[in-house]
């Protein structure tokens, strides 16, 4: 039985002038942040808040690279080819290093974004070029994904520790994947149901399918959203849900 | 008398598929490649292509920051606070440090780009917040610049080491600045006399100035342009001339 | 006695996935709309919007050229030459109007943001560069901006009309200009005290100075802020209180 | 028998300080110039250079609009939805055609570029989404493709006029396709070669596939590459060729 998880969410995402999400709150509720890298969203100076609250707060800092593409938050898939992704890796994943030992702080994981997240699932030689690189970067980072897919492979191959991640706020099918958002009962809005599901994830591992059948998820992590209508909230409860069912929230990196 | 010089230039400032000067010939005929880190030209890829130059030819890998302007290559003037500089500087450094790794170099030196590198001769705030930054991030680093400016005393105040500069294509006024480009004589296009221009600064530390009087610049590197016409042939006349006259020519860093 | 006023506001500033401002309750309750055109914030999609809210709610479309600034909204200087800045200029109207046409809608006047605002009051070269190239695009179309300026002389050179504006939310020192943000009571921020002056403003066309001298401004429009904290508030009181004193909101376009 | 045809190259694809091209020599040569509108290549600057040109060589003005993607050349898929594509395509045209307004001139036709290119060909609401907005900011507008193709489906609908393209240093299958690059003999280098098949195409309107079985394609318009190697030697001889064949170069449009 586990007895304790670590919590990630999205973070430092705000772009220039534009803030999003409520990121002084969600600093205090998770153990590891995914910290935009000025791809997709983010920008110098927003991580080097980005990296002061990590500190303040002994969140683990992770890099959060995804597309270049500003105008789509790195949600549109970009047919990247994977040296341009490597490099492109390379340059984010140094950008919030070079960042953070300006504070004492090091990166000590790597977590994909949006349209990219999903291609790593599949696309073995995209996968590949990122574990290669973060390996070539720095052979302690952790990668942080989703299980059983393309980039856990690589990583592995890599030799790089992966970690696992479940979400607290969608259902899952009976095979382990998600269930589509659109569908009825994909995202779980409700902060109650969020932080039950959570204690379950953490404490057993799995959780309940649609079907009722139950999956095995063995997650490291559980992911909570950062700029969704309520997510503090959600955060909240899952947090303190977490505490009294004796469940320690620690960074896995 | 000095038996020794660094030669450097602006390398690696193609951006996607526009490219930029002869790389190629140029990193042959260089001893340190100041190169650019994505804001006012260069991408990933083009990075990584650079650092694989350097560490082929043994060239000390400098990074080259600049205004966020791609669209003007950090040429013209941008009010970027200094709270802001420092960050985009750490992101830049960061990120050409990062792409470095991969193929076991590190980033030697730092030389600001176009019009900020004109700022950090006079804003002294921003000066500071420069030689800070490259502090915290590596106290062996090195700040290559003008001499005599305001970010020459704000690295010795960071008690980082800096590197002077001079131009061998360039006529000097007896104060040591530089003939405004435009005045007869400002740039010296012939690359016999831009090598014997550069042996003397090597040998002797100084120039004639524009009016007669001597110059006294004590040189730890020369700057070679990498993207103007005749360029090429320029850094090889100089280079040719320097060993000829039983120079080396050596990184400073 | 003046018994109509424009009342303009900066909308259409959101960016890709980042909103700012709530344009859906300010399209109510201007007369006149200055639309991002996607240099210093806005994009496509986003222009598309706001040309949908102009025709649904009869609001003057005007084109809100910036600086080629996202990183910082338009609001720091770039040292942009004329001939650039009427390339820029040309680039944003025309795509703001591309886009209108789409709608049965075309761009009625042009009001310059942030740095280039300011720029325009005092840099005649780039006065001209922007009123010359709004006649050579449409000799109808009208300039909004700060009295008395170099734009306001470049605009009548140019043969267009110049629209004058006042901020409802603004001290003003007795020789028309602000009272620097930054000193006490620069800015209005209660809502009565600000509906009560742009009734002032749009009744008499003067306003009580900082020192209590008269100043007379003579606005056409009366510019609300659309994106600050309480923006909305201001804008509905000072709707009312224009039009219970019997003050038509109409666009001066 | 045809006693006329257009030639078109996409021209203008220069960014900032980075050029592309001989523009100067190909604007002689074309009849249609395609001009990059910023957002996979060119910029303000460089689109006033390229109406200027335009105006000067009575060459027909077409918008040449991409994905917003300069650092890929708008040659990657990215997977941007119709509604966006339609709101950039409108932003694209109509800033294209605000530069040429003040050079007395009008944007004439529409041809998308890379991958955009490419995807319209097949994907029918992308097609739609394009020539309907298109038909929207003018109906006399042109569409330049690939013939038989979801874009000519979809202008056909729109009610526009589509010319129909044909490469005239490229190989094509019997079916009218391509021959894939990579494959031997899929582009033509030699710029006799090129000129004889752009004579063949002007006055048959057909060209012998790879496997020697004659492809109608019934062109009006023949694409010349403006970038490579090459580029201008073929323009020239095509150009020649065609006069020396009786067959007039005049703009489509």
């Amino acid at each position: 039985m586990q007895r304790s998880i670590d919590l990630n969410a999205d973070l430092g995402e705000s772009f220039g002038t534009w803030p999003m999400g409520d990121d002084a709150a969600m600093f205090r509720l998770v153990s590891s942040a995914n910290v935009a890298c000025g791809f997709h969203a983010g920008d110098a100076r927003t991580m080097v808040e980005s990296v002061r609250l990590a500190s303040t707060h002994g969140v683990a800092l992770g890099a959060h690279p995804g597309y270049r593409d500003l105008a789509g938050f790195g949600r549109r898939h970009l047919a990247v080819d994977p040296d341009e992704l490597a490099a492109e890796l390379a340059y984010q994943l140094g950008a919030l290093d070079g960042i953070a030992r300006g504070a004492g702080l090091r990166v000590r994981y790597v977590k994909a974004h949006g349209a990219l997240y999903h291609r790593l699932t599949v696309d073995a030689a995209a996968a590949r070029a990122i574990a290669d690189t973060v390996a070539a970067f720095d052979g302690e980072l952790v990668i942080l994904g989703a299980p059983g897919g393309a980039l856990e492979h690589a990583t592995d191959a890599a030799g790089l520790r992966f970690a696992r991640e479940a979400f607290v706020d969608r259902a899952y099918l009976a095979d382990g994947s998600l269930v589509p958002r659109g569908e009825a009962g994909a995202v779980v809005h409700d902060a109650d149901a969020a932080a039950e599901r959570a204690v379950e994830l953490a404490v057993t591992g799995g959780i309940a399918a649609d079907d009722g059948a139950r999956v095995d998820l063995a997650p490291d992590s559980l992911c909570l959203h950062g700029d969704t209508p309520g997510a503090v909230q959600i955060a909240i409860a899952v947090r303190r849900a977490l505490e009294a069912a004796g469940v320690e929230v620690r960074a896995f990196a």
